[in-house]
């Protein structure tokens, strides 16, 4: 990896405007994880080609970048997280290649391209997923956890959030919730499960790759869910109200594929007075923090705002 | 674990028959397996029903059981390997149910019952793969390796063994020779990365939980790609020549498949004599092993005969 890159220091200058932060931040995660993945002129290649072209070129960063702030907030070096970032994204990747396939949401588009799918063909779509979320428990693997975490603290971490009771657990329950009526009890399951339990993992990988202590790791992961969860609440109210074009994914595919969300069972208003309710709880942790979080809070009221 | 239960302690008893031994570890993982799993009346139900439906009620838990003999062989209770000898059956298992989705193999029975996708649906299936993925290596972190390995090398192995350059590129290719002209070379990687891989991780795997040096995992390791060689090329030679009651899979699917097999690049008696030749390399793998290995020899042996 090289440290000196340009994008490398101002991530770290907790000075610069947000905008710029998550800009190089962005840039950082790419570019580290264009070199971490296999190269596509390795056997087999169409596989590593659709592995690269599912995780580069697109995307916010967002839990990569949580991970990363977090490290640095609690006053250890950004890299120390680098590598749990990566494995983050190509976790992230892993679960969007997999709910694009035509037997789960079927959609064609994302992040402004032809779904993993429909440029390689649903067999390779499919394996692409699996070798990206195999790839991040190889890396996370090869990190071990400074103290005082067990040394696959972070394998144990993603594993559970992302196991059949976190991620994939929400992502059963969000297609069978397309046939069943509106119910809130499930929405907050699918929402919680499908999306914020990863934020969350992202913001608890963050503060352990700063050997920060047990009840620190678990108040940034409650931290984590609301943010999480008011994630996607703004995620719903986009895809009900923003263009194609600017979300990168077809706009109106939750109302098509009959998805629960909050603006079906809640309508706008009090889907977005939702997403406020949480976002104000996650400031509110932040308080507890005790350190400098200036950062996480500019980030975490800049993700209430987003049109992206 | 109930260590008492009435098959752990005939398969700790190195005189007991092959064939009792075989039982009887079967036993110990089917029940651990059982256990171990997330139980079918947890949320989200349909999801844990066919992760315990894949795994558990069939199979012949060949590579548990050649982790635990192994790590038995070089003098440890074998029950060090019971835990990375579930994850390598949940592992396998998962590769199966992916295997069987229509946009792979497209096979509809496996282990003598309708294959995962066709009891609970696509969607389920695939998603209950990758929670078996996520769970073997869950349960992987959270069995620290004895030194001298470093605590996660059992996630390492089997992330390496499992991903885009092991056992997933073995499918890709698997799946692209459909459509290719039979090749020699092609056909060995196919079933060096497909089958042998993972059965050579379950010796290094076993080997590791006893606490061997490196030459020796190494060495188990050689081993177990020879008899992994072997055991798939016994497999292509049942699928041709079995019928699909005993096989518990459709029998002659390989050619319906138009898959690049040793029989229909190298006609039987040629496959036979290439099982073969592979069973003496690792039996003489084996000899260089420094301890009795009686075990071991026969269960290599016993793979060269079996009809199932």
């Amino acid at each position: 990896m090289n440290v000196n890159a340009p994008y490398v220091k101002p991530f770290q200058n907790d000075a610069v405007p947000l905008q710029e932060w998550l800009s190089h931040g962005k840039s950082w995660i790419e570019s580290a994880l264009g070199e971490a993945l296999p190269a596509a002129d390795q056997r087999p290649r169409i596989l590593h080609e659709a592995m690269r072209y599912a995780c580069l070129g697109g995307g916010k960063r967002l839990r990569g970048i949580l991970a990363m702030t977090i490290c640095q907030t609690l006053g250890a070096e950004a890299r120390r997280a680098l590598r749990p970032a990566l494995a983050l994204e190509a976790f992230h990747a892993y679960t969007l290649i997999h709910d694009d396939l035509p037997c789960m949401d079927d959609d064609d588009i994302r992040r402004g391209k032809p779904a993993t799918h429909i440029q390689f063909g649903e067999a390779n779509a499919l394996l692409a997923g699996d070798a990206l979320l195999t790839l991040a428990c190889q890396w996370l693997a090869e990190t071990h956890a400074p103290l005082p975490h067990p040394p696959a603290a972070l394998v144990t971490e993603l594993t559970t959030a992302g196991g059949s009771q976190g991620v994939i657990g929400g992502q059963v329950e969000d297609l069978a919730a397309e046939t069943l009526p509106p119910d809130e009890e499930m929405l907050v399951y699918i929402h919680t499960e499908k999306t914020a339990r990863l934020i969350a993992c992202a913001c608890r990988m963050g503060a352990i790759s700063a050997g920060a202590c047990a009840s620190k790791v678990d108040l940034l992961g409650r931290y984590g869910l609301h943010l999480g969860l008011a994630f996607q609440m703004i995620d719903d109210l986009l895809d009900a109200t923003a263009d194609t074009r600017a979300l990168g994914k077809p706009a109106g595919s939750d109302a098509k594929n009959q998805k629960l969300t909050t603006v079906r069972l809640w309508g706008l208003e009090k889907s977005r007075a939702e997403a406020e309710r949480h976002t104000r709880m996650a400031l509110d942790l932040l308080e507890q923090l005790e350190c400098p979080a200036g950062r996480l809070q500019d980030l975490t009221r800049h993700l209430l705002m987003r049109d992206f």
